[in-house]
């Protein structure tokens, strides 16, 4: 039995024999062609049956997944209808008579490298686009007889290098058990999808194309995120019950997917989730999301030669809101500088970059910037329910400011007859320990406080994460990091205002019942959390949380902390 | 009138002529003599007639300024009597039948340039000596004037490329009223010198030696770093009452110096001062220190190729303790890594070093290096009233730790037959925002508590004090801050036990009233705050700074605390 280990990129696990999806190299040679026009006519009848391709699996995909995941086949039928590619491959097969395949290769190929040589993520993701409609209607034109995925009709795991979009779209579920590939990490488009399609996958694994043959026994776990090669009975056995637990689980986790988020004594709170980019809704709404905690707006700025138009804004935070259909979508302002850095803006080099200028600090140096994003999110708030967040606010007088800054833009908008929602919440991220000492003064200022864990536990504790030397001060649990949240909650309640939590604890099952306790009304995290917290915190009574959090407020230390709650879970 | 900038060395006021000290270059030539042993004979007189300047110097300084001062003179005079440079220059003499001059340049050339490339900050001191003994040699051997220093018989202002121990030795403080020089640091032996005689002093301003010609009128403003040349009357009337202002003040601050520090309604809190080596002890002395508030030890290890050995620590601990005739000595252990490096840890580049390993996570990890610390700590303590301080604790768990290793230290000495205190006071910084969140736990377990404000300004506020660009959330006034240290001293108080404060804030005018409200127990402060913050204290009334700092508390802006702090002042 070989252990073979990757990234996990989509939970459950998986038992069924191996199939090996080969990297098909169609090659492709150059001839001669006498008739051109037959020629072209042989390049429009492949390209023909790759249209049919194309409209089926987005059909499909349509009908299985909803329109978002199809929108990629949106993208190769615009590709495979568009006369800038479509014209030079017909006239180069007329004017230097060659061949078809030839012809394709070589347009498309000078497309791809200009696609990923740009600064634009969005124009390198057409490059993997135009790869995979060249390699269709290549297939057709070869008549090469390519794997048809939606045929499988036995259990398997699939084993290949990489998945693209097409590919994955045509998996049965009921026969494609799971997909283990060499490349790719847990934001990856297979592992995207895989989420969707609810199968588990591994990704990453650099070698289990090179280890496992077809017909192998396979498991895979995608909770650890490893590759059981021809394991002995007793592995599958147990296997087999962690399959079970889980499937039950997930039965009982889908069955929550529709219902509001209510403690054992019937106390409601907020269960949202934490989004990248306006594609991670449709898996919000999903596993359940009541509403989006975190919208990071930072992909919008990145991978680019300069600062995105307030237009370009405006159509993301739009579709975020409209997708959601009324919940609730708090977008926090850009937080880049620091470590996240972004060529264009040329900052210095700083020595300490989590504790340097960065989020808000830059943001109210730079309104150029600041203004664009605000006048964006404003004119955007018509479209369902926007709440504005500002990151790494340490003192009243930055928020106050950065306020008047949306003020002003709110009535210059007024002023240009642009409709504005009258009812959008503005809060603060409470991230840096001085916020939630004041948060009691904070509170009378603003409308809602979302508690950043990730920043407050490594600025509260003086201990970079990032680095291992230090992660034993990483301490979510430390009684002291509980006492900061507990004041900021207490401060916000005395204000009549709600807090959230959009840091990794919000989402953790050890935190869960503390935060509970301490009086937590949102709970922003990772979408596929939200299900096992729903049913988690079903099972809770506010009342004994309480306790349990007096106590922990109490504790010395973050494993103190900890024994108390896994005490309470025996 | 033109307005030549330094940095402020020593403080106070100076108007007087200047003397320009001209750096004179004793030029050696290569002569063959024909009778050896005259040379020596004549190399032999310089050297005596040299000790014998030295001597008196010796015995001036010893009067003037103390023991201590007075020790530059002692190493002189090692070397001055050492065979190892003098059979050298004297076999040189004979053998190669050169000239006295010649000789002692090249051997103490060779001499000068090993010990400056030495690694340790000790022996690269000695080549200073060298050279100022070589020049003394040299001056008698060439009989040539050099300008004497001690017969200066009117008020001058001295202006140099740099200033020599023995000249500063020289001055004679009713006719030397101050100094500028080109080059320097607020750390350079001619700036403590200067200090210690009283006179103010501007160095390091790169270009005054240039501008000033013999017999200029000048004003040396040791307060803001500046030399005004060939100023005008009024410019000159306005800095005689600035003088006079300040001669008021000194006199007055003078009479406190053996007082203890006590409020106008008789509460008594204690002064001390931060110390970075055993030579700084004379300072907090003269300047009335009631104690050293903290005595950095990275002196010891940096400049080196390795860590200091245990005697070597005990000998610094000692001196300390002895030199503060039973008088409390704070000594935090090692607060290295982070940005201040020591090449041979071999410690790996961290992105956010203030938030790294560094401090008690070092020590707790080299144990090698804490136990040995620990040991030269423990074998002083009988010499004194040794206080022991445990830097960037973050976690009970790391003070426990630490508590634990220097009990096993103390059972290893004592079963070694080692005398050690039973008197010593085991205490922790609070410069660590969850150490000031959990203080009333860690109350229970320490004997005192020192808040060091450099360090938790700068985590509490998420803002690197080094980076100008969020140099405007360096906020010692924010509510936050003044809340933490209410917390940490509320803490203490309520199970008995003390707590100081030595980060720069404690000797900070504006901070003093509040802190005073506060309840702080002990202020450690530059020695040269602690007159200046005697003074101040003894005008306050504990209950009006209660209330004063009660209102602080509930501020919303460091703005807002500096003006309520402003408006009581007048």
């Amino acid at each position: 039995m070989l252990n073979i280990k990757g990234i996990a990129a989509a939970p459950g696990y998986a038992i069924a024999k191996a199939l090996i999806l080969e990297n098909t190299e169609l090659s492709v040679e150059k001839r001669t062609v006498q008739d051109g026009d037959m020629e072209v006519t042989r390049f429009r009848e492949a390209l023909a049956l790759s249209i049919a391709d194309v409209e089926k699996l987005k059909q499909r995909t349509l009908e299985q997944l909803g329109a978002e995941k199809a929108e990629i086949f949106e993208a190769h039928l615009l590709v495979l209808n568009d006369p800038e590619l479509l014209s030079p491959i017909e006239g180069k097969i007329q004017k230097e008579g060659i061949n078809a395949e030839y012809a394709l290769h070589e347009v498309s190929a000078g497309f791809i490298s200009m696609f990923e040589n740009m600064k634009s993520s969005y124009l390198r993701e057409r490059a993997a686009d135009m790869k995979d409609v060249t390699k269709r209607i290549l297939s057709h034109l070869l008549k090469a007889k390519v794997l048809d995925l939606a045929a499988i009709n036995e259990e398997v795991i699939l084993v290949a290098e990489d998945l693209t979009p097409s590919e994955t779209a045509q998996f049965n579920r009921n026969f494609v058990k799971g997909f283990a590939t060499n490349v790719g990490g847990k934001t990856s488009h297979s592992a995207i999808m895989a989420r969707s399609l609810e199968i588990p996958a591994v990704v990453g694994t650099k070698e289990v194309l090179q280890q496992v043959k077809d017909g192998d026994l396979l498991i895979l776990d995608g909770m650890k995120g490893t590759v059981l090669l021809n394991p002995d009975d007793t592995t599958v056995a147990e296997y087999r019950l962690k399959q079970e637990q889980y499937e039950a689980q997930r039965a009982e986790w889908a069955k929550l997917r529709n219902v509001p988020t209510v403690t054992k004594d019937g106390k409601q709170v907020e269960l949202a989730a934490n989004i990248g980019t306006p594609a991670d809704v449709a898996n919000v709404l999903l596993n359940g999301g009541e509403a989006v905690g975190l919208f990071r707006t930072e992909y919008l700025y990145m991978g680019r030669a300069s600062t995105p138009s307030e237009k370009e804004q405006f159509t993301a935070y739009k579709a975020v809101l409209e997708r959601m259909e009324g919940k609730p979508v708090v977008v926090r302002t850009l937080d880049i500088g620091g470590d996240k850095e972004l060529p264009y803006l040329e900052l210095p080099k700083e020595m300490n970059p989590f504790l340097g200028f960065r989020a808000i600090r830059l943001c109210l140096e730079r309104q150029d910037i600041f203004r664009t994003q605000l006048r964006a999110l404003l004119r955007a708030s018509i479209y369902g329910n926007l709440r504005i967040m500002f990151p790494m606010i340490a003192t009243l007088g930055e928020f106050r400011q950065a306020k008047t800054v949306l003020l002003e833009e709110k009535t210059k908008l007024a002023a240009e007859g642009i409709q504005v929602s009258g009812e959008i919440e503005l809060g603060i991220m409470v991230e840096i320990p001085s916020t939630a000492v004041l948060s009691d003064l904070f509170a009378k200022e603003v409308d809602f406080f979302s508690i950043g864990t990730n920043d407050l536990i490594q600025y509260t504790m003086a201990s970079d994460r990032m680095n291992e030397r230090v992660a034993y001060l990483y301490q979510p649990y430390n009684p002291s990091i509980l006492r900061l949240v507990k004041m900021v909650i207490d401060a916000a309640h005395a204000e009549g205002k709600w807090v959230g939590m959009c840091g990794e604890m919000a989402g953790d099952p050890t935190a869960i019942p503390l935060l509970v306790g301490l009086g937590l009304d949102e709970f922003s995290m990772s979408a596929s959390s939200i299900l096992p917290a729903r049913s988690q915190i079903s099972k809770l009574s506010t009342e004994e949380m309480r306790k349990l959090a007096a106590k922990a407020l109490a504790c010395g230390t973050a494993e103190e902390v900890i024994a108390l709650v896994q005490r309470m879970n025996m």
